[in-house]
Parts: C-alpha cells; structure tokens; sequence
C-alpha cells in the first residue's frame, strides 16, 4: 500500500535529516563560518568520476529536450546561449501566457496534500532535495557556467555549493518558525472559584498561497534558492519561472525537487518549472504568472524596474526583491597599501563586475590619503589599482579563472560605452580564454570623475565598469555615500581607514542608511562574497532590496496559523 | 552625572523585567493560558481605593487640557462624547497637517539613541510601560468605558488588562526575534592549508523607521497595543494617532509611555500623540502622517475601505491592517441546544455586537438540525434564539452590563435602518440604563433571510445585527461560508455539530479559507473572546487581516540587521 510505504520513509527521511537541520539552525543563530556543502571541486571528496561525469550529464541534454514536464506547457523553446560561445539547445516545454491557468490550477491541486503533510515532512523533503542536487553539483556547475559566464570554479561554488548553503539556511529559518508554533494547546482558565475553563487548541501551518520564483542570468541558483525552498516548506507550491538565457540551472533544480517528490508520493506539480522564449520576456511570462489571485509569495532577482513592478501591482503577494544598487567603497586612509589594491582589484575583476555586490564607486579625497607608504595622491591610487589588476589578470588562463566571460551583449555594449569614454583612468582589455576562445572576456574599466558627476557614477552599471571619485574629503565621501545608500540602493559598502573615529562615523552611516560594511578587507575575504549562514545578503532596509537573505523576516510570511478551539 | 545613572537604572529595569519576559516567551509558545495582568477589578486585588482613585483621575482631566505635548501641534481640540451621554470635554494638543513634519523630525531625530539602546534596554522600556499602565488601570477602565461604549467590566478587561497582555505578547515576539541574532560572530573558515580566514562580524538591530499607530474608535488599546509595542521595542519612535472619538485611553498610553522614557534619559518623542478634530477627518491626519517617507511601519484598525488605501498609497511602509469582515455560525447539529442558544445570544448581544469578532451570519438548513430535543425547525430554532436572549438580557442592568452603548449615531443608524425590515425574526428593543439614562442601548436584532440574499447578510452590517441564514443543507452552509472568508474576510467562524465528518470538513474550510473555528462552545466562552497568549487574532489569511495578533509575521520586518564585518 503506497499509503503506509509513504509514511514510514517520510519517518526515515526526518530521522535522517533531523542531525544536519539541527547544526544549520544552531548556525544560523551564532553566525560563525558553516558550510553543509563542500565548495571544492576535488575529486578527493567527490571521487575520480564526478567531473567527467557531470561534464557528461550537461552534454547529454545539450541539442536534446530536457526531461521533465510542466501542466500547460505547448511544445518546445530552446533560448540559451552559452557566453562562452556556443548555443546550448536545450529544449523546454514552452508555456505561454495561454498555459497559465493550468500550471496554476495543477499547484493548487497540488497543495493541500503538502500542506497536510506537516511542517517536519516538509522540511524533511527540502533538504532531500538539496542532499540530491549536491550529487549532481559537477553538472549543476557546467549549466551555470554556460548560462552566466561564471568560471567553472566560481559556478561550482556561487552556483552550486554555496547556493546549497543558501537554501539550507532558508529552510533553517523555516524550519525554526514552524517549531515555534506549537501544533496544540490544552487552555484552562482558573475561575474564582470551582472548575476552570477549558479548550483544546490545535494550530496548523497553513501556507499563503502558491510561490513564484522569478530567477536572474547571473546567479540563477544563489538567488532562487531561498525564496524557492522557503516558499516549498512553508507548504507553499512553487512555480520556477527561470530566465530565458539561465534556465538549465532551475530545470536541473525543479527536476530533482519533482523527482523527489514523486518518490514520497506528493504531487510532482508541488514544483513547476515555467520556461518562456527570449523574445516573449516583453510580453512578460513573468507578469502574467505574478498577476494569478492564487500567488500569494514571489521572490525575485533582477532590475530595479521590474522589482518595482512586481512590487506594485502583484498587490495580492508577499514580494520578496532583490533590485539592482550602487555599493561604493570609502578609502580614507591604509596601512597596507599593496593589500589593499589587490584586494579592491580582485572585488573589481571578479566574474567580471557582474556582481549585485560588486564595488562600483571608490570615493577618495582629491587631496590622496595617508598610507604605510606614505602620502599617496589620487593619480598615485589609480596607479596602484592599474598595477593591481594588471598582475591579478596575467596571464589569460588566471584572467579567465577570475573574470569569467560577459554574461551577455548588454553587458558588453554597456561596458563598450564606457571604455571610449574621456575619463577612462584604466583601460579595459580583451582577454582571449585559452579553452573558449568565442567568449568576451574583459578587464574592468575604471574611470576618473568628479564628486559633483553624481549622474555618471551614481547609477547603476552593470559590469566591469567602476568609478574612482574624487571628493573634498573623507566627509564628502561619507555624505555621498550615505546618499546613494538611501536614493540608488546599496548591496555592499566598504571602507579603508586606519581611524577609529572614522571607522565609528562609517558605521553609524551603515546603520542609519541601511547597508552591511567590510572594514579594512586587505586578505583574501571580498566585500563581494556572502557567505550563507553568516553574513545577511542585503539588509532589506535600503532601496536595492526590500529582503534580507536569510533573515526571520524572508520567511515569517510565507505561512499562517489556522487555530481550531473546542470546549472539553 | 546622568549618564551613568540612566546606566545603572536601565541594567536593573532589565533585571526587573526579566523573569516576566521569559514567562511570556514560554507563554507563546505553549499557548496555554497565561495573563501577566489581573482581568478582575476586585479591590483585593488593586486595594481598597483603586476604583475611586481611577474614577477621580478619569474626572480631573474632563473639561481640562491633558498634559501632554506634541511637537507641531497648535491649540487644543476636544472632541470626544461618552456613548453614556456627556461630553468629556478632555482638551489634547491639536496636530493639524501643518504640523506634521515637526512631529516627523522630532522622532526623526529621537531615533538614533533609542536605537542605540539595543534590545534589552527597549524592551525592559516596554515593559515598564505596561506595568505603570496596569497601575492605572481603573483609570483605563473609564476612559475607555467612554469612548468606546464598553460597559465598565468590559472596558476593564478589554481595554485594560487583557490590552496589556496583548502589548507584552507582541513585546515577547520581538524580544524573541531581536535574541536570534547574534550581537557578534567569529568567523574563521578553514583553508586546506595554512590559517584559516578570520573575520570579526558585529550584527545590529536597526529599526525599519518611524512607526505610525492608527487607533480606531471600539477598542482603542486593545487593537493597538500590539503594533505600537512592537514597532517601539525594535528600535522605531512611534506616532499614535487616535480616532478622534476614542482619544484619551490613547493619550493616558502615550503619557504615561512618555514619562518612563524621560525618566531613563530617553527622549520622550520617542512616543508621540497626534490628535486631530472629528470633523478634520476627511482631511486625513492619518493619511498626512502615513504618507511621510520617513513613516515605515504602519498599523491600522478600522475600515475596509481605509485599510485598503493605506496598503496601496502608504507603499513605504510595512502596513499591518485589521479590516472589516463578515463572520459566520455553521449550526449543523446539537446535543445541548439551550447552551448553544444561550452561548450564541451572549456572542451576539457581547458589546452590542461592536466587536470585529461578533458573528452576523448564522448559517442553518432550512429543513432543520438535530438536536437533543429531537428534530428543530428553523421557526424553533429563532424561537430558542429569541428566548436566550431575552433571558440573557433581562433584568436591565444585567442587559446594560452585557450591551453596554452603542457607540456612535452611525451604529444606531444602522442598527435602526435593520430593526425596521420586513424580515425582522427577532426585534431590538431599548433599554434603559440604569446608571446613564442618555445611553442608547439596544438588544441585537436579528433578521432571518435566504441563502441567495448575500449581499444582505454577506457585507459587515457593524453593530447588533444578525441573520439567521436559512440554506439547503449544510454542504451549502459551508460553500457559503468558505466564499464569504474567502471574499469578504472574516475575524471569526464557528461551527455547531455532533457529526465528526462535518467538523472535519469544518477544518479543511477553515484551513483553505484561511480562518480559525471555534467548535461546539456551549459554556462560558465564546467566540468573540481572544485570549492573548494562547488564541491567534486573525489569521492574515484572509481578507479581514493582513496580519495576525500577535505571530512571529508581526514583527519580524519591523527590524532590519546591519551587519559590520572586519578582517582579525
């Protein structure tokens, strides 16, 4: 009888799952390092055939349909292009706006049966899901560098390993939130006298809604994560609605999940994927499906216009956006000099700029600083940074390793734009990758402007283009900053000083205006880098995201409490 | 020196408040019964003097200014008349949009110490405040009495004691959420060779903003003690706006809130009082103050109708509303039909049906229920009605006690636009107070219509008026009422049956609805009645809310973290 098979491996499941969840809750409170998913590629962890036998796995679906089905979907779309140089064929079902309704109507059938099922089965399943998508973390890695153009090692950690971590951590928060409800209550009200008043109380975790995941080109996998195995434990259905030219990172994801799903007996339509055509993105698959009265929680990742959109007209959801920011960097003053440059150049090169968390304005008083070398000038700075990223980037094998490749044609015109410019202070230069040599990969750009070109270094550019601004001082620095903190939005924010007093003053700026801070980061740890179960990506309290991945707040939300009260 | 004793103060307020604190965390999450304050107004418990002292200071400040100030206000307004028939003639600082952005930088400006004071201090702060509240708590009693119609036991409980508890529930769920993040973390992440990373991070509470609490006229405390004590005790300065008929139990709250934050050295803006006149109302001070870009939290009772501009307009904010809503009685089947009778009239008449928890729409077959009295037609069961409530509210100070007044001419309108119908089943009549021979009191009408009439007993008709719903079976009593939680939101619902497959649909409407049920409360509960503590107000569910009183949702994004990392 499945009935019976059903529970008893759902049981073994909890068991098996409970010790980790347990370390990733406790994690999530001390904040110290953790990680449950190894970010090496080595075959010494992974055995001597896991790469070959990812590579295999993504050539397999390369010019193939990709297995797996979606309610409402009409034949085949095929929109990837890897950005290092080739198409990568991969057919989906094609759901159009027509199609809607069904995927809809298949994610509400699918839901009472998850909601019933209960928060530790939930949970259970979601970390089966990610424990399954570890396993294929080779082919994962391959599907996100030819989507993204990350370097094969960055996409096996940003886009598999850590992106685990991320949706652990997101399940660890939900997980805790659904415990804290107890599922019932025995009431007695003492009276004056004789016996006192009873109820029994049962309380049931009941989901909001179905959940839309709307993921990004860059980071399909980071990005999603949460909001996805948030949404997915909590009881809510999810409907994965990837980017056209990143969706073999989310197909691979929403496969393993309805895979799962279907081997403990839940509806496989508990996660849907829906993928649309590049050139239908105008007519908005995205909008379409945000607009439905039963998406109740939608989670996304991309431009500022769109979020806001998202935001103001799916009016019947919960939006969870991350949207796009300028984070600036305040130099002051340093006792490493060297270290720092490095440091600040790396931030700059890598994957290209194209980071939500990349640096892009570096504010230094146009007077120069204070260093271990002595009094440094502007023109002195923007030497040390060309020096820099000069030895970082050589030779081509190591560039391509860090820069990866431009993700797409935006991205280079916008960066081409740029490079021609007047004031470009360090030039951007081709790299020619010794394994793709189709892919655009491109040394940063970094121009030199004046504090008052706010209109030129205060918006968002998208890719290797960064600006060194040069202000009246060190409070100019902080008022711009705390500025475009509050107007453009801020992901990251950085500060170099060798004086508390300034350092203490940055941090009140950071707090008022709303943004995390790196101080005086000269190793090898990057103002870029978020690490899950530690650092809190975005603070949800500037106006590039309305979301802190992960907080209490992400995940609150994403359910109710249905009480039942009767007399005893 | 100031400083130092503010220290040593707050250290032993923190003290103080702990052991409370920690009970009422507990008390959250076993929800079983647990009250931090006594609902009884029995001298052995407040003293032999309590009621006259209360009812003394209620008198001091009739016809008198209220001491307290407001930035940005000019001149007093005094706009209050008791439901018992007199003017109270309290005079408080008139704020007049003119004044707006004076009360807006005043909290603006109060912020950043209060925020400084970390989560500990503001809580042991709130706390405080609750306690000095319950020392005047029969005080409250009158104040609340007249403005909102209360009877005076009524307005004790609900306004007082059970208001306090709560403002300490929705304090131990952000003193909760404030606790999981850690203050600071050593990270140190392991490198396959050499020292591992470090990096030293620091985690702080920032409050989201400015909080704005808009009151409403029937349970001015009660439906907001959560909001303003959550938003204050994660860092956000908060501006109570009172309706201007139910001002004073709101300006004692602010008051008093004010005088324990000036006595530890806080700045008392903190906690302001935004007063406007009744017939400013249509100008919208609320709607001024909840436009402020600064305003960032918002919590509102009252209309549909309002609450619904506030979550549109009001797009800065986090925006936390009660709305109206229709609820509804399934009677399906009994085995004590006199205590059901006597449980639904005493639910029906409670506050002449004033509360948002009053059931309208008794939904039964129109063949009849089983019964313990054998088979019950409809025309028996109206009987059985009419016959509980004349005895419930009989003699006339026992019906004054459980009535109290109507609380303005709009309810009596309404109440007399109904009792007028042609389908009257049960009639009001007057009744005479004993003590306040100008208070309208009024027995509920009760009208007996069709299923297919819904727009006749589906809409909010505020007040005590009730329908007795005839449909074709039970099936159709739940189909109706599954729509009505569905479209037009309900606080409440409440079943009736011996059959345990109806009350396990009952639950499976409730859970998909997303309403929570009280079943078979024959004896002295009822379902208006939600004990803090142990019953979820609302479920957020459905459109009546969009937040639940109190659940971990309510205050989870009323705080952001900021995070400030730095290489060891």
């Amino acid at each position: 009888m499945p009935g019976s098979d059903h529970t008893a491996d759902l049981g073994a499941l909890i068991q098996t799952h409970a010790p980790l969840l347990k370390q990733a809750v406790e994690a999530i409170h001390t904040r110290g390092y953790w990680s449950a998913f190894p970010e090496s590629p080595s075959t010494r962890i992974w055995g001597a055939n896991a790469p070959d036998d990812g590579k295999a796995a993504f050539d397999a679906v390369r010019d193939n349909d990709f297995p797996i089905t979606t309610p409402g979907a009409e034949g085949t779309v095929a929109s990837e292009r890897s950005p290092y140089g080739f198409d990568l064929g991969v057919r989906y079902p094609h759901l159009r706006s027509a199609g809607v309704a069904e995927v809809v109507a298949a994610a509400g059938t699918a839901m009472p049966a998850w909601r019933d099922a209960g928060p530790d089965a939930r949970v259970a399943i979601g970390v089966e899901i990610l424990r399954r998508l570890s396993g294929r973390v080779f082919e994962m890695a391959h599907a996100v560098m030819h989507t993204t153009g990350q370097s094969f090692v960055m996409a096996f950690q940003a886009g598999g390993s850590h992106a685990l971590d991320r949706g652990l951590e997101a399940i660890a928060y939900a997980a805790e939130a659904m415990a804290a409800v107890p599922t019932e209550a025995a009431w007695e009200k003492p009276r004056s006298s004789g016996e006192p008043q009873r109820l029994h109380k049962t309380f049931t975790i009941v989901p909001r809604g179905i959940g839309l995941v709307i993921g990004c080109t860059t980071f399909p996998t980071w990005n999603s994560y949460p909001g996805l195995f948030a949404s997915l434990v909590t009881g809510n259905p999810v409907i994965v609605k990837p980017h056209p030219r990143a969706v073999l990172p989310l197909a691979i994801t929403v496969a393993v999940a309805r895979a799962v799903l279907a081997e403990y007996d839940f509806d496989p339509n508990i996660v849907t994927l829906a993928v649309e055509a590049d050139d239908e993105r105008r007519e908005g698959l995205a909008s379409v499906l945000a607009l439905q009265p039963e998406v109740r929680v939608i989670d996304f990742t991309g431009s500022s216009a769109y979020g806001e959109w998202l935001e103001t007209h799916a009016r019947q959801a919960a939006v969870f956006t991350e949207k796009s920011g300028v984070n600036c960097v305040v130099v002051d003053s340093t006792d490493n000099l060297r270290r720092l440059a490095a440091n600040l150049a790396y931030s700059l090169a890598l994957y290209s700029g194209q980071m939500c968390t990349t640096p892009q304005a570096i504010l230094i008083p146009r007077d120069g600083i204070a260093t271990d070398t002595g009094h440094l000038s502007v023109d002195e700075f923007v030497a040390a940074m060309e020096s820099a990223l000069a030895e970082l980037l050589d030779p081509p094998a190591k560039a391509a390793a860090i820069l990866g490749a431009l993700a797409n044609d935006g991205v280079a015109e916008r960066l081409a734009q740029f490079a021609n410019a007047t004031d470009v202070a360090i030039a951007s230069r081709p790299v020619v990758h010794p394994d793709f040599p189709g892919a655009a990969v491109r040394t940063p750009v970094v121009l030199r402007v004046s504090a008052d070109e706010r209109e030129r270094y205060g918006n968002e550019c998208f890719g290797p283009v960064a600006f060194i601004v040069d202000t009246e001082s060190t409070s100019e620095s902080l008022d711009i900053w705390r500025e475009l903190v509050s107007t453009r939005g801020s992901l990251t924010a950085s500060v170099y000083s060798t004086d508390a007093a300034v350092l203490a003053r940055c941090e009140e700026v950071a707090m008022s205006a709303g943004v995390s801070l790196s101080e005086n980061l000269v190793a090898d740890v990057y103002v870029n880098q978020s690490a899950a179960f530690s650092d809190f990506h975005a603070t949800g309290a500037n106006p590039a995201a309305n979301a802190s991945l992960t907080d209490a707040a992400f995940v609150a939300s994403r359910f109710r409490v249905v009480e039942s009260r009767r007399a005893q």
